[in-house]
């Protein structure tokens, strides 16, 4: 989903009432990122609070790729990682996901592996129907075993909120719904109902799922005790083309890449009773800060053994201070841009190669900014390109080097990047390896539903990440 | 002002607090039209409610050429032309224009020869200030009679509202101020304090007077007998540059095409107990309806004897009704486009000449889309490119001709389009000629204040319109 998806961020068709809604209620974040511009490595960063490179998410297969997990992958999340529902166990609390895992599909990398209790969805995203012979499709999990393959995910969170209540167990739900991603999908309910084909469908559907969501927390008695998030991972996927993806509102490019279309998100804050009704925090906040910001609501300290890119953002929640912090934007290996205050500054500039792009790929549809949406991997780490993130939201017009604004920005930028790389500890990289025989041939539960499919022999590869 | 300008449109910054709740207690308009993608032709439309190519703010010098009325225009709003504040006069209107008249200046021209009461500001633009020897400053009114050059409005918005309702009259107050035109202008109250730079400095003051001037109205207790309606003249001038610019959201291009970038306008209505609170209207509006809602407001009719484009949007703003109504985009004398129901047709494609271009004047900066964005005037009148704004926007992804989609749609705007050309009878062009000799030389006025200057002699010629 893009920044530009929601009615209260400007969509021009303003589908999201419940949404919008949510924002009446609660705070709204126009500077709000993820950790990185696709799946895989954004969710590891939610749940660990780190970024990718130091969590493990990333590959070193080539310069500055992205990597996910697709069912070749091998890796996933390494158990060294400490995830936020094994922290939150501490203080009793239950946790489910329901949707995407996309941390690994190995019996080891599973959610119930991970610290949470529960889990209805799948591992990947599912790009099928795949025929099952050289690829299988996607299995659906309810726990520790599959219910079926291919399938979409159910109304679960309701239940589950409705039966933690009722045990009075404090609760974390991780709804990870698989819209709105290509290939789009929404409900009979949604078919044909938005302006936009079905991708706006899918939007619709999402929004009225939240909408039911927050109603249910009021109707049982506990949306004061509840903090809610809304947040996605990474820039609408302008390159899946009009129909399949959505907008990224201003900002340029999409998905893939670290211009501010692919990592500045929407987000919305909802805790009646806590945090002030239609408010709007100018804060830099990161998917990494619901990490820390959840503990700290939870009565509960981040793990002290290793560095956490996560922010407590509980002042900004409740008197809508602001904490000076840069955000890093990395693609692979390589931290490609920093921003420090209004200022991004870009090392590195790449959407895609030449080689995709003349292919028909494009990362940046109608747009094009000579010198800084390029096909080459371009370095500028000598004389990074700056923009004004308030005057140029587009990323359009670099600031002129022989500027005082310039040398300014630069100055407080370098000092924020020096001191970033100085206490930078590589994870180890856990997307590295590829093998046809580690997908989902097989999973746990296929036996009694007769859906266990033979695995190739093992033969693994380094990954080609192309991007 | 462009469309992305406002924080209820997405503008990331969130700086217009007044315009924001104006449109939390009103009805939001995300697909309002101005009649033209510039200044003059747009005004002339907002108060007659008649396209430019029927009013006579156009010109037939070259094709499809936007023209406006800087200090050399001969002509200016034709004296055949009915405009809104002599119609209103039939039910004891008194009106008033603050700020920008920009329909002509010469005597015949100004705003109380055509139906003001009064007026306070500046007939052109200020792209001064000028030598006052080969072009004069631009004079600013009070009424009739010139009170200095080049100075900025005042804040008589409040001041004309107070005397009006002591007076028990009702009133039409056309407040067109100068903001947000380059050169950019902030009072020192707001300098410096938005996120934007100066554009965004004026943006806030602007929001500021909208705020001040709703106030005003609850204050003297006459909010529920106001009818209040807010939007632009044209998209945000991309071509500026960044700092004299806004934003115009995820459309393409801006000002002086016909792209949505150019066209597609903030608007919002109000109007306490009889326009519902929080609304958005998915009504296709544009700047001609306010003429006809106008009057059907203050409970009269529009001129029958002329054929009036603006419709009385009433039943939109009291049940959120729907019209079906196709929105035309000209350039010129040229209709370059059509939008029926949520589809898009260009006939004509043009952003600017490759002269200009190449000179670095950019109508659509970072942005470019193929066969869409032309530097030379593309005629597609046999086959028109089609866009579904829905799912697209920002006029990326013409809808292939071969399909059924582009089929149907073309037969519905093609039966549109025969229906308006059949009706059209163009009125007399009234920018086509130009003089350095009528230029402010000598408004009324000048002698008390010892600011007259001496005019050269006539030398009329055919105005030059670039693009």
């Amino acid at each position: 989903m893009g920044w530009g998806d929601l009615g209260v961020f400007g969509q021009p068709s303003k589908e999201t009432p419940n949404l919008d809604s949510m924002a009446a209620q609660g705070m709204l974040f126009p500077n709000f990122y993820t950790a990185n511009p696709l799946c895989s490595p954004s969710r590891a960063s939610l749940l660990t609070g780190r970024l990718p490179v130091r969590n493990g998410f990333y590959t070193t297969n080539a310069h500055a790729r992205n990597a996910y997990t697709p069912q070749e992958i091998v890796g996933g999340i390494s158990k060294d990682e400490i995830l936020l529902p094994q922290v939150l166990k501490k203080k009793g609390y239950v946790s489910k996901i329901i949707g995407k895992w996309h941390l690994g599909h190995s019996a080891h990398h599973l959610p119930l592996e991970h610290g949470f209790d529960e889990w209805f969805g799948a591992p990947n995203c599912h790009f099928g129907p795949y025929n099952s012979s050289d690829r299988p499709n996607v299995p659906v999990y309810n726990n520790s075993q599959m219910v079926g393959r291919y399938t979409h995910t159910h109304p679960e969170g309701l239940d589950f909120i409705f039966h933690q209540n009722m045990a009075q167990r404090p609760f974390f739900l991780y709804w990870a719904a698989d819209a709105t991603h290509a290939p789009v999908y929404a409900s009979k309910r949604f078919l044909g109902k938005s302006q936009r084909g079905r991708y706006g469908d899918a939007v619709m559907e999402l929004d009225y799922s939240v909408g039911q969501m927050l109603a249910w927390l009021r109707a049982l008695g506990i949306d004061k005790d509840t903090f809610v998030f809304f947040t996605s991972d990474n820039g609408a996927a302008v390159m899946s083309g009009p129909k399949q993806s959505g907008s990224n509102g201003p900002f340029l490019c999409g998905k893939e890449t670290t211009f501010e279309g692919g990592m500045r998100e929407p987000a919305i804050a909802w805790w009646p009773g806590h945090i002030p009704a239609g408010t709007v925090s100018q804060q830099l906040g990161t998917v990494m800060d619901l990490f820390s910001t959840s503990l700290s609501v939870a009565g509960l300290s981040v793990p002290d053994d290793r560095l956490i890119d996560g922010l407590d953002l509980s002042p900004v929640l409740h008197n809508n201070t602001l904490i000076n912090r840069p955000i890093f934007y990395y693609r692979g290996n390589e931290m490609m841009a920093v921003r420090v205050g209004p200022y991004k500054a870009h090392y590195w500039t790449w959407s895609n190669s030449w080689e995709e792009f003349n292919q028909g790929i494009n990362f940046c549809p109608g747009q094009e900014v000579a010198g800084v949406t390029t096909h080459t991997q371009q370095e500028h780490t000598m004389q990074p390109l700056i923009f004004h993130l308030g005057w140029d939201p587009g990323e359009k017009y670099p600031i002129s080097v022989v500027t005082k604004e310039y040398q300014d920005a630069l100055s407080r930028i370098t000092a924020v990047v020096e001191k970033h790389k100085k206490g930078l500890v590589p994870g180890v990289p856990q997307l590295n390896m590829c093998d046809m025989a580690v997908m989902n041939w097989a999973p746990p539960g296929c036996e009694k539903l007769g859906k266990c499919l033979k695995a190739p022999k093992s033969q693994p590869w380094k990954c080609d990440w192309p991007h």
